[in-house]
């Protein structure tokens, strides 16, 4: 790849954390752009990120890091992007193209639409990857790699421009779909925003039921046993942890930005987990099981599309230890 | 471990799935007991048990199975525990110890403890640790290393028996506790029933919503989009489908047999879920980040306590690949 032509002379990255640091990484790596100049709020961020050696250069405010660039990617969390766009705004470099990668997308096109002026051309994106660490030091080149990158332009968006961002992260190794923000909104809450909340909502609840076992225990006069939520985490509780750490200011931001849909989701999850709940109250095994069945089925297409491994039982469970 | 002696005779092993499988694994390979006879329900299962190798005599009743063995692990769904108990009662050696390695343990002392003779000792067991998989094909010798195994004997219980169980599994890699069964349902219904169960809910949820969205794009002449819901699982929802791809009738019978409990854990989940839905449809952005905050550092005790491994990016993402 490196011996293709840049794609854009000048990336303006807004935000320096995991998925904007992976970005500049892959990058640099494979010489997608020229110049990669940076900007972040926090001033012990910023000069971290150019330590780490994926930016060209680093700007104390957005409205000079855009300064020149024909790309702008909007990398910080969604609540922050109507600011940053007026920031921006008269710094923006005619026919510039700006984009984002946040997880929500009606958001954006209300957000920061309005902020773009004639001649520059707004791609909305959401690259579907991201571990629950963030910061620039957890970014890596291969985050995108194999995984969908969602654009979602506004009707009337230049083609070209659509076509730019959609080569950019081909070239930073994913799968790229084209679909109306709607839409993508209210598939994202259901696999994404629903899951993160429930593991949020699940870790809180364990905590608080682990500490009242432990004043129990205390005041029983017991052995007091330390972290037996923790220390039993294997039996499911694991994976719900990893997820409900994902970073607060981004995910605050996604559900309040995504609220109908999310709020929509939540109310169908509710109705199931209800329908499930009488069941167990009811002893009505035939119900479990029939929904049980069901659900397997659909690990298989995970499997199957190639978003989840086929299963290599002794890796996984490494995977998983210290 | 294969200069030791053996710490059984004969070994019974009734239900030859993952975890039956695994055990009857790692004992042939370590030579932790002598014989090992195995009877499960269906036929088929049975004699595709015998052909992979681990055992050393297959029996059609459960019955036949127990007839001479100094111990019984019984390894079935634990809502069968009651019918095997009964099936096998008149067959038991005196001396010999059951065990069993199910998810529930106030059940077992209460469906099986009746049907235990006198000088025959009963020690539940819990070894936390499986796959989704299930069958004699899935289970691998390595499955219970580094995990916890929790046994649960009532008041009363031969000391010798409990610490001989505890001293097999030891010796097949896991990390031994004692606790009452009445915690141990507690601390499980919390880590992994609810876990489970909110899993199986949202996938099904997702599943449902996937079809409507379906119908809404043939009924509308739009280009039908083919399983949006799992081409895009990346973003969370990957990791509840591979909790919901668990064994169905395993899974019934533990909602089922730790009903009140679960219950318990349910309307806990539920009433801070419906707090964090307040506060997103308030725009309560404080409440959601003190939240969220609070349950980052959780997953920072389970990789601390070495139930998940610290974290390796490329690694970590690749286990989850094609």
């Amino acid at each position: 790849m490196t011996s293709e032509q840049p794609l854009f002379e000048r990336m303006a990255l807004i935000g320096l954390g995991l998925l904007g640091s992976s970005l500049a990484r892959v990058a640099k790596r494979d010489g997608l752009v020229g110049h990669i100049a940076g900007s972040t709020r926090s001033r012990e961020t910023l000069e971290r990120a150019f330590e780490l050696g994926f930016l060209d250069s680093i700007h104390e405010t957005p409205a000079e890091a855009v300064e020149g660039a024909d790309l702008v990617v909007l990398c910080a969390p969604v609540g922050a992007n109507a600011d940053i766009a007026a920031a921006i705004a008269g710094s923006l470099r005619p026919g510039a193209i700006v984009t984002d990668v946040g997880s929500v997308k009606q958001a954006i096109v209300r957000d920061v639409g309005p902020y773009i002026p004639a001649g520059v051309h707004l791609v909305p994106g959401h690259p579907v990857a991201g571990t629950e660490k963030s910061g620039p030091d957890h970014g890596f080149a291969e985050l995108f790699e194999d995984r969908y990158c969602i654009l979602t332009p506004p009707p009337g968006t230049d083609e070209a421009a659509v076509d730019k961002v959609g080569e950019l992260w081909r070239r930073a190794g994913s799968r790229v779909e084209v679909m109306d923000p709607h839409h993508h909104d209210r598939v994202l809450a259901i696999t994404s925003h629903l899951p993160h909340l429930i593991a949020y909502t699940i870790v809180g609840t364990a905590s608080d039921l682990e500490n009242q076992l432990l004043r129990e225990d205390a005041e029983n006069g017991d052995v007091v046993r330390t972290r037996d939520v923790i220390r039993y985490s294997a039996g499911g509780f694991r994976d719900f942890t990893r997820i409900a750490a994902s970073p607060p200011e981004m995910w605050r931001d996604i559900f309040l930005n995504n609220r109908e849909t999310v709020l929509e989701m939540l109310g169908r999850f509710t109705e199931d987990l209800t329908a499930l709940q009488r069941a167990i109250r009811w002893g009505e095994g035939d119900k479990l099981h029939d929904w049980f069945e069901r659900t397997r089925e659909i690990r298989q297409g995970v499997v199957d599309m190639g978003q989840a491994g086929s299963f290599n039982p002794v890796e996984d469970k490494d995977a998983n230890e210290a």
